[in-house]
């Protein structure tokens, strides 16, 4: 097994700290000739991805290179993939599992590198068809014998941004008369809205807690089940569940159906598993969800390559590390090109942050160096129209990850002065790389640009579900390189713990379960924010 | 007139930047005793503004309250109510306009602060109150003689950022049969799926461009009048526009009503004028956008008292510049514990970042100091289950603003474990800033917290029109009072011009109207993302 070794103690960040020195001058006239647009540009899956806009050269490419060999990423990614236990901190107490995501997708060969959890995977897999068949036959119908129009997935988090953002940027793919809403706030108008929405009677309910006992998915399926039976429905006859065998919701009596998910899957990791599947293959038919897996499983393959050029989850986790441990950018703008992948910025916040927000490495020592950025963004050319003027012209430096693509979903386009909406959108997400890249010099200062604010351009030819599929295993696997530089554990979440404790305690005051000191912080809180008594 | 002072000359500075260097520990025991959470409290509008948990004490209230003073924030943000021309850079072509949103909603009294702006306003909603009287009497009607019964807003950025997100916040308030859609993006996918969800017989298309020449709108209102004809059905009928009195929109030819706005609003400050007025008068009802309309000018009013603690705009936003430029925070997370405030980030991206994104003082000279912060943010509870771990234990440090409300607005609650959705949702909102001031010494470095993370709570009764109008008159307020503190020009958006120079340049080339250069980067980036040809 590769040792895990501490960022700081890496050789490859000397000669990286000394080449941020005086970081490629994008800025200068000349300094994107063709030569080097054309050489800065490296393909998996059908995606290109274009990084002569980035602040590197050769020396920083060979520099970040040897980082990533030096840290061993591909072989603890092969690791990761191979069922090895990376979700712990040495020496403490921690998680302890391994971290097997990759196997809900290595399910088309007979020698994947985790059997046991690709058995698992394809398992569900069957299950998943066998009901999908049957909702389609029309044996799993209502009690009016009427078939299933829309499926509401119930969850939070991890069961629910990854599932949401993949559903919205798949609609295009959808079944006739099929479709999806959401929950999960617990925000109770969040639940009245969507359910005022719906005909239950035609609704399936697909609640998604790993755990079985998240408390806003609780809350919210109580809500639901309320609902139904104010609706003169039967809760059994509507409700599917996905959740860990064994948990509170693994009870056949109150589902129609349920669907596994496994300890070695984090949820903020779970799209790819019945987390994600159900609502998709409910709506968009099986095959077209195996699509989802196959376009991820054949990134998952191209991680595998140990030179970046060959490797574009690795290349773009190293472009992340330059700009962050070495130019020294605190967050990162992911812009995807695409209204259908509104929710995709969302969705990365989380599998991002979530992941590589942490304090420790993974030997338990507080790290010396800044680790995961913060992740934010909004669909081009939108963004342009907001927040653009702050990239451009502001103090702060964002570099930027642009996404688009060559044909549009739909293909119901319009040519209005000559050209197309696609290429318009298209053209506009170039030309924002080369502003942000170039700048322009002007007397006026006021329209002045200094330039050398970094991007990457990542395109491929139609947002599919295969490509959908290659995008999120592309991110998933850049950020598991990312966390495996920084040495940390990108597959826990003890960040999120002391606000649940004090939540609870501010709750058990509230419905007078257990009163709070005077003095206690909580209770002069609650006063303030007029919530007492 | 007040002088304008560039940021770094005021003498408030240097004793901000004493103390700066011990800020508050909100980590120590007894950090937040009942009088200091008592005390740090400030209320206008129904909003309550708690602020134990930032990083200041009495000494750096004081001195924020100098810094305020010195800089002349109040007077000249009176100024600007009043009509001076704020919107400018000395010694260099500016937009040399006035800057008078707030004249939309000072049509209470019969002295407005700016009387002609006010009574241009107070015009524009009569020609609203009685266009709504003719659609709810059926004399405005589809070419069947059908009422309409959506509104289709087709805009981008201020045209649709500010209306989106108010609509999406007050949606429970409705008339029966209404609604409202949106169209912004020039991805034709997202016509192409709002399109197809609609009737369009039965819809009234909301076109909004100030200029009335924005690519995106004229491309997306192009695409919707051919949507229109082949549906047998006559554009000129369901067709309205809002824009600038002699744009080239402005043609009752091609619009069956005609709205203006005028160019002393800014597209991100426009959501209290027409801009917003046309589709939230139609689907709330005319009265109820004229609640929204109060809510924003009391929060005006509020804006004039000179002491920080009677001002709540003037204090958010001090205790904003303290967090940017002495404590060195970059980013603001604005995290409201409401589904309904699901965009009202995304427009508060826009409000904030192009306003004060800045590069160059009023003064003509670039600023030696920090600018706007990079807003972003998600509703709570989900962003608790996707990116709290980095805000409590990543390596970087964000402010967040919290915004609760005591009950929720459909009244649709459940009580679960002894306390109902609401309160859980509240309980959440004040544990999290808790939780992140307090932090937790543990033994195991994991699950150790380290605290003094800031953060406030703005919490009131219910969101309603009227809460909606002064929260987001609190901000604009406290974007333009940071931005008269920074000595930038909070009202011009330079940096977004460059792209659009460069798009140009692309899309002649697509068009064949006009070829690049072979070495042009341009056409090496065109050819590189396989567009060229």
């Amino acid at each position: 097994m590769t040792t895990w070794k501490d960022f700081a103690d890496l050789k490859a960040t000397q000669r990286l700290t000394e080449l941020a020195q005086q970081p490629y001058n994008l800025a200068r006239p000349d300094s994107l000739p063709p030569e080097r647009i054309a050489a800065c540009r490296a393909s998996a899956c059908g995606f290109d991805l274009l990084y002569a806009t980035q602040r590197v050269d050769d020396r920083v490419l060979v520099a970040l290179q040897e980082l990533a060999d030096e840290a061993g990423l591909v072989a603890q990614h092969k690791a990761m993939k191979s069922g090895a236990v990376m979700n712990r901190i040495i020496g403490h107490a921690s998680e302890e599992r391994q971290v097997l995501h990759t196997a809900c997708r290595d399910v088309f060969s007979d020698t994947p590198l985790a059997p046991e959890a690709t058995a698992q995977a394809k398992e569900q897999l069957a299950r998943l068809k066998q009901f999908l068949a049957e909702v389609d036959s029309g044996a799993v119908c209502n009690g009016q014998g009427q078939s299933f129009t829309t499926m509401l997935q119930v969850g939070i988090g991890g069961s629910d941004l990854g599932p949401r953002a993949l559903y919205l940027a798949l609609e295009r793919y959808r079944l006739p008369g099929r479709s999806a809403r959401f929950i999960a706030n617990v925000d109770p108008d969040d639940a009245a809205a969507v359910l005022s929405g719906l005909d239950l009677s035609r609704t399936l309910i697909n609640v998604v807690s790993k755990s079985g006992s998240t408390l806003e998915t609780r809350t919210n399926e109580e809500l639901v089940r309320t609902a139904l039976v104010n609706a003169g429905l039967n809760p059994a006859r509507h409700l599917v569940a996905v959740t860990g065998a064994g948990s509170p919701m693994d009870d056949p009596d109150k589902y129609r159906a349920s669907f596994h998910m496994y300890d070695y899957i984090g949820g903020r990791y779970s799209a790819t598993s019945m987390v994600g599947g159900v609502t998709l293959g409910f709506t968009l038919g099986y095959d077209q969800f195996v699509e989802v897996l196959r376009g991820a499983h054949e990134m998952d393959k191209a991680a595998e390559q140990p030179a970046l050029r060959d490797n574009l989850p690795l290349l773009m986790a190293m472009l992340g590390i330059w700009n962050r441990n070495f130019l020294g950018y605190n967050t990162v703008a992911v812009l995807p090109y695409s209204q259908a992948l509104l929710r995709f910025p969302a969705h990365l916040q989380q599998c991002d942050m979530e992941s590589n927000g942490k304090q420790v490495s993974r030997c338990g020592s507080p790290v010396t160096w800044k680790t995961g950025p913060i992740v934010w963004g909004e669909p081009g050319t939108n963004g342009q129209h907001a927040f653009y003027q702050l990239l451009h012209q502001g103090t702060e430096i964002v570099p930027a990850e642009f996404i688009g693509f060559r044909c549009s979903q739909h293909g119901r386009d319009i040519t209005v002065s000559g050209t197309t909406s696609q290429q318009k959108l298209v053209a506009n997400m170039l030309a924002q790389s080369l502003a942000m890249a170039q700048g322009r010099s002007h007397d006026n200062p006021n329209k002045h640009f200094a330039g050398n604010r970094p991007s990457s351009v990542l395109i491929a030819e139609q947002l599919t579900p295969y490509a959908m599929g290659a995008l999120l295993a592309l991110y998933e696997n850049r950020i598991a390189f990312q966390g495996f530089c920084w040495n940390i554990n990108s597959f826990d979440q003890e960040g999120v713990q002391l606000g649940k404790v004090l939540a609870d305690r501010l709750l058990a005051a509230l419905s007078g379960e257990k009163a709070l000191s005077a003095d206690a912080p909580e209770s002069s809180l609650l006063k303030a924010a007029g919530m007492a008594g």
